[in-house]
């Protein structure tokens, strides 16, 4: 069968004049999905025209008359904008037409409305954001990166449990180990959310690795570094910052005279090489994970290559299943007593 | 008068053989300060004597029996080891003797010992260590980096005066600003903790900026990021732990064969200069802020341009009269009624 995914084509920075030509190279490597191309029917009409790919047979288009802006409100886009871009390609999911929906929208009003829409799987309480870093021997999937700034240890469990079966189910690797977010040799070791996560950690059936510190997330100690919501956030804009800044310094020092200037042309071989090794568009799109649905979070910024990455992690996951994975991995853990009443039910996960 | 500082001679990873020289650097910079040298007597004669330095006028020699291990249990190191390097210069202080101390020791033996002999200063409840980090237009001073992993409001708002007043006295800058650290703008912006802090701190006397995320750590949005010890720590570990991979990527990018290694060579001068510029020894030395008295942190892997710069920073903070600026700010917060009573006992912050 093939894997269909929605695409919300009107988020982002850029809208369709990123995502349409992202969704055209996806198609070219990826001939085994289809695509629902959503969002205002002109602009991608003119964007398809553009390309060369009017009635592209692996594209259909499905018409929204809204978008939900970068900026705001989260309520506004969940209880007003029911044919937006963004809630048509998620609705697209809920009602089956798609196995799996990506955009480069509002976080905060792509996780609100897919949380409204589509309701958590059974035995979550809380969907996260699942992301990918570089690190020294390859990748790792850090979550949560924001959704959640509160959590309770019962939630790192659960996201630990979500992370792990991700690593699983997309990368191939069996038992990938689990890392718990925490900090050093100090008095106090950790907060104490983290102490008790990590008791139900370590009493869990899943790879756990113990604890980690911030530098072991780029060393790649772990498969997977679990975390709350507020630090996994903190972790990744501080990184995003430094990276710039880096990059921002050696560019200056290349520029600063005439041989500065020399080295900097002898080195572009060097300095391409070593940019392609920490490319984020390679890295790019966030897995809400917990769903009843795969939701792609792409960056907003995203470029053609970069939306196109965000594409292929979701036809990934949908095609290895990763939900029912999920569910299974989370019905195992409550069989083994490891989670709170609270979220037996099936139902309980599903408030908005 | 002569500002004396006690040096924990024996601390970190290198002891005397790095500790000795960065003290004989620090005094021909500075020739208004004097060292209380604190270790093993035998061994910093032989390094003074290696030096040519025996005798130095700037220097004298306090014996100390035993040394606190750098993995030590932090209970063992305050309660049995009283004649320990650490434990003798924080005494130096405590006793009037020193202004000032520096240790590169075991950062929770030096903070659990710092706190038991010093106490806190009045109005403080909690003492956290304030670092330094790069960013675009120079530098920001970042605390807590880890000595409290759970924080109140009423700690973070002390935090940012205490930050503030070290900005203020030792950078000689008048109202600098203050961002409190924060997640963007996903559903629910920020834990409760740091929703309430933002609201104390907007009705403080501070200059307050309001939210700062991780990437304005390095934009130098603000003279002062404040946040608790968990999530200082792992933004402050995650950050080392990123710049070590890509220095290390850039270096390999560099050995990729005969090509590279010519561009690195036409490269070296550019390379200098922006090592130079993220150079960590540069901004080395913790400043354990809210006791009474002063007490820095060397990094414990510091080399002897790092220890040198931490010396500088005690005896740039003890010259100031740093604590006595503290002392009168956390007062002026009591006066505003901007604190909760508990503290307001000078005794109350005292235990260990």
């Amino acid at each position: 069968m093939k894997t269909v995914i929605a695409v919300d084509a009107m988020g982002g920075d850029h809208g369709p004049s990123v995502t349409v030509p992202a969704c055209l190279d996806f198609l070219a490597a990826r001939g085994e999905a289809s695509l629902l191309l959503v969002g205002l029917p002109d602009a991608l009409a003119s964007e398809l025209a553009k390309a060369g790919a009017a009635g592209h047979p692996g594209i259909e288009v499905v018409p929204a008359t809204e978008v939900v802006g970068m900026d705001e409100d989260i309520r506004t886009a969940i209880r007003t904008k029911r044919h937006s871009s963004m809630r048509v390609a998620i609705d697209l999911v809920k009602s089956g037409r798609a196995q799996a929906c990506v955009s480069a929208g509002n976080t905060g009003a792509l996780m609100g409305t897919a949380k409204f829409v589509l309701k958590t799987l059974p035995g979550i309480d809380r969907p996260a954001i699942c992301g990918v870093l570089p690190t020294r021997k390859g990748q790792v999937y850090v979550l949560d990166l924001g959704a959640n700034a509160d959590c309770t240890p019962d939630h790192l469990l659960q996201f630990a449990a979500m992370g792990a079966t991700l690593v699983e189910v997309v990368e191939e690797r069996a038992r990938p180990t689990v890392g718990l977010l925490n900090i050093g040799a100090e008095e106090i070791k950790g907060n104490e959310v983290v102490k008790k996560a990590g008791e139900l950690l370590k009493a869990s059936h899943l790879n756990f690795h113990g604890n980690v510190e911030g530098d072991d997330i780029y060393k790649g100690t772990t498969d997977v570094v679990v975390c709350d919501g507020f630090v996994g956030n903190v972790a990744l804009k501080t990184s995003e910052g430094l990276a710039k800044m880096m990059g921002d310094f050696i560019k200056e020092e290349y520029m600063r005279g005439p041989l500065a200037r020399l080295a900097a042309f002898v080195s572009l071989p060097v300095i391409r090489a070593f940019r392609r090794r920490l490319d984020h568009r390679r890295y790019n799109g966030a897995t809400l994970v917990g769903l009843r649905g795969i939701v792609v979070k792409s960056h907003g910024s995203a470029d053609r290559l970069a939306f196109a990455t965000a594409l292929g992690r979701a036809e990934s996951e949908a095609s290895h299943g990763l939900n029912d994975r999920i569910a299974a991995e989370i019905e195992r853990l409550h069989g083994l007593g490891m989670l709170a009443g609270s979220a037996r039910d099936p139902r309980a996960g599903a408030a908005a």
